[in-house]
């Protein structure tokens, strides 16, 4: 490397390397925007002649008044007849705003990172079928239009969206129709699109299931909707509370309740689907895991019970992997104009080349296959964890586990859930309690205290995993519960 | 195939394909619903009794028990002592909620497709370097991490962050630092994310250029912000008309301006830096096509001029292509916070391997190239542009031509643009009229009237087709101006 030092004024060096792949202008250019920006060049500085600083560098004058050029367009030097070129005022220097390569955000710490990780809503990444995607891919693009390339429609790939509508139909007993199926970059996605529309159509407060998912009260309030908390019990969400908050909307996870598990009873179906006619109600389905069901078929989605009544929303988080981002909306016709408004208005939508390759996996059969798969996988998890709490828990119980992968282990009465969570995170047992799922309602109903308990999801540790972290988690409530 | 049928009460026949892969209870169920569904079995009517059913169908009664007890779950018939089991009451029917197969939403008519289509903003889509994008999505999901396949951090890849960050610095002469590097799902979504972090920091005013992109100022309103139309000229923005608009944020294309094509002059650019100074303020880049300048290098990114004032956003969408949905933020860090609890309440991010897939494009030249490759064809393409104005329409000026694929076309005066627009149309020639892109502010400031013109995007056209198109054009023009 060779390497030319020129003083051209007293605080300044500009270095150029005759060897680099980088253009001599380039190099100019750049050495003077960083002088500048470092304060080595101060505001209202006088530059060298570009005759000055061509001769020091050795370089050709048409060079240097190039350099200077560009610098004037971009706005860190100033010409004026008479004075030469100048450094430009009030430019932010490096000092000012602070980025420096010292505050790059850090990778975690692999030491604390915890080696059991009992996490709500991870399947087994190891078990996402790679090769099959990398297929979907190479044939979706061989296949894919030219115009696909560009910005696709609002409502995604008309493809996709009829081998969604017709695995909704097929696996989930639902009732969809491709024009009113809408392809979204995830559960949570279009769920901020579905409360907007709703919003918009007059709806001002939505129940939220008490304990629920983890930030459904914060997106519905961005949306602009008042957050009533509905508890849930065995059967799944109380209709005679959803009832008597006032709400016109409700979210629910009916098929395994998120996080207690239970599965939404007959009986509660009914009473929903008559609270909906009854109030011109709208229930939003979370049909999040319902694919893993172990000791029968997977209870039918509710959207089939009353199409127009149920928003139902899914995606492929659970079942693939939460990365993909690819979700989908079934929506009563009437609200569809009002989702695609606020798809449209918020983004773009959803890769075309990712839709495409979805609708490859699922209409080929390789996504069934890959759900019989780790199927079996979540069965063997599930009665490992089952197995384990028996051994080693006493005085706890474990619930929801007819579905999905994860379940929630009741501790015994009067163990300290949040210090078993804490002591656990210590030992290297990552888990939630079960008051991390308690909503924050807009209205001061009393609410039940919840009982000690904590989530466990099962979808992405071993068996063998199962096994070493509920024996810390008994140890643990052993010591307290004592 | 053979086909059963048993008549079980009046209205109802089921069909059972023994030679379908389809199980048979899973037949049994799914007619069953159907019947239910389309009325022929009727709220409130009796099933036939299991041993019935499965006498006639001629299987198992086991099967035909589990078969209820799963409408039974899903809520589509009730079970009460004494009354057998009875279809429910209130469920929706097909009838009433309309959805049928004719309803789905159709290709558009080939015929209806223009032949030749100067759309603003879509890049030469033929060129999108399939082979280095597949594999660059081979080779990142061979090198991923396991828990990658996760929800990723709400910032997005680092990997990727640093290659953009990096690029940012090397191409654009930007100032970026992969901690205050947002990575997205486009332009339109950073935007979003971007609009509603400074609503929440207490901007309440944003100026938009005007002309300017369309519907930005729609996705402001939708922010909460109130809306300024801040008039352009050949320099760019107008910062005395922004000055007194009393917006606190301003929106703008600096490289070349949307649509005009104007790049913004350096007396602009600083006195923009001292307004953001003066006012606190916050300028918005839209960095989105300036690495294509044709006459010499491209204007750098203001946002290195003022990195503390300047919140710059990038895409993929005009460098690659439109359908891959990749962009990202480069922001101050006092908004870094804000941006990402956005971002985390509307989704969860972008698809992680094409993310990883864009980092390795970049890092390994190959996004260079391509740059490289379809550079040359927009200068052609660009060049056939101007000859073809020059032959065939007298009196127009085309004008934005030194960066990006789009340019201005002003129509000799007298000509009724939003005429020429709608015969160009039904000629197959799709083009928007420079009034498409005025903005709908919040006040009543007086605007001038914008001169008939078109904005001719060439990127996605061949120079055969754009001596057609403009041809077509240039007989409409000399039509309506005489």
């Amino acid at each position: 490397m060779t390497v030319d030092f020129s003083g051209v004024v007293p605080e300044l060096a500009l270095a150029v390397d005759r060897s680099a792949d980088v253009p001599l202008g380039h190099q100019v250019q750049e050495a003077l925007r960083t002088a500048i920006r470092t304060g080595r060049l101060r505001s209202g500085e006088r530059l060298p002649s570009t005759r000055q600083l061509a001769d020091q560098l050795g370089v050709s004058r048409g060079l240097v008044v190039s350099s200077y050029e560009q610098l004037l367009a971009e706005g860190y030097v100033v010409s004026a007849v008479g004075s030469g070129t100048r450094v430009a005022e009030g430019l932010a220097l490096d000092g000012d705003t602070g980025p420096t390569a010292a505050a790059n955000a850090p990778r975690p710490d692999p030491e604390a990172v915890p080696h059991i990780d009992f996490g709500y809503g991870v399947p087994d990444l190891r078990a996402f079928p790679t090769r099959d995607w990398l297929w979907a891919l190479g044939d979706a693009i061989k296949a894919m239009p030219i115009a696909d390339l560009g910005d696709g429609t609002a409502e995604g790939d008309l493809q996709l969206r009829t081998v969604l509508a017709g695995y909704h139909r097929r696996v989930r007993a639902g009732h969809a129709d491709p024009a009113d199926t809408i392809v979204v970059g995830g559960f949570r996605q279009g769920l901020t699109f579905v409360l907007g529309a709703l919003q918009a159509h007059g709806i001002e407060r939505i129940g939220l299931e008490d304990p629920g998912p983890r930030d459904h009260d914060h997106i519905a309030r961005r949306a602009g909707l008042r957050v009533s908390a509905i508890p849930v019990d065995a059967e799944g969400v109380r209709v005679d509370h959803l009832r008597a908050s006032g709400a016109r909307a409700v979210l629910l996870t009916p098929a395994h309740q998120c996080p207690t598990g239970a599965v939404l009873s007959p009986t509660r179906r009914h009473e929903l689907v008559q609270w909906a006619h009854e109030v011109d109600g709208v229930i939003l389905e979370d049909d999040y895991d319902a694919e893993f069901r172990y000791d029968r078929q997977p209870v039918g989605s509710l959207q089939g019970l009353a199409p127009d009544r149920v928003v139902a929303l899914g995606s492929v988080s659970k079942t693939l992997a939460p990365a993909l981002r690819i979700g989908w909306i079934f929506t009563p016709p009437r609200f569809r104009a009002g989702i695609l408004t606020e798809k449209s208005l918020s983004c773009r939508g959803v890769p075309q080349l990712d839709q495409a390759a979805l609708a490859r996996l699922i209409e080929t059969g390789r996504f069934d296959r890959h759900l019989r798969k780790v199927r079996d996988r979540y069965r063997q998890r599930r009665d490992a964890l089952v197995a384990a709490v028996a051994e080693t828990m006493a005085g706890a119980t474990i619930t929801g586990l007819d579905a999905g992968h994860h379940a929630l282990l009741r501790l015994p009465a009067g163990v300290d859930e949040e210090r078993v969570v804490r002591h656990a995170g210590a030992a290297g047992v990552a888990v939630r309690g079960l008051s991390d799922y308690r909503v924050t309602p807009d209205d001061e109903a009393p609410r039940d205290v919840l009982p000690p308990a904590l989530v466990i999801g099962f979808g992405n540790v071993t068996t063998r995993q199962i096994r070493e972290g509920i024996g810390v988690l008994g140890e643990l409530v052993a010591a307290r519960a004592g």
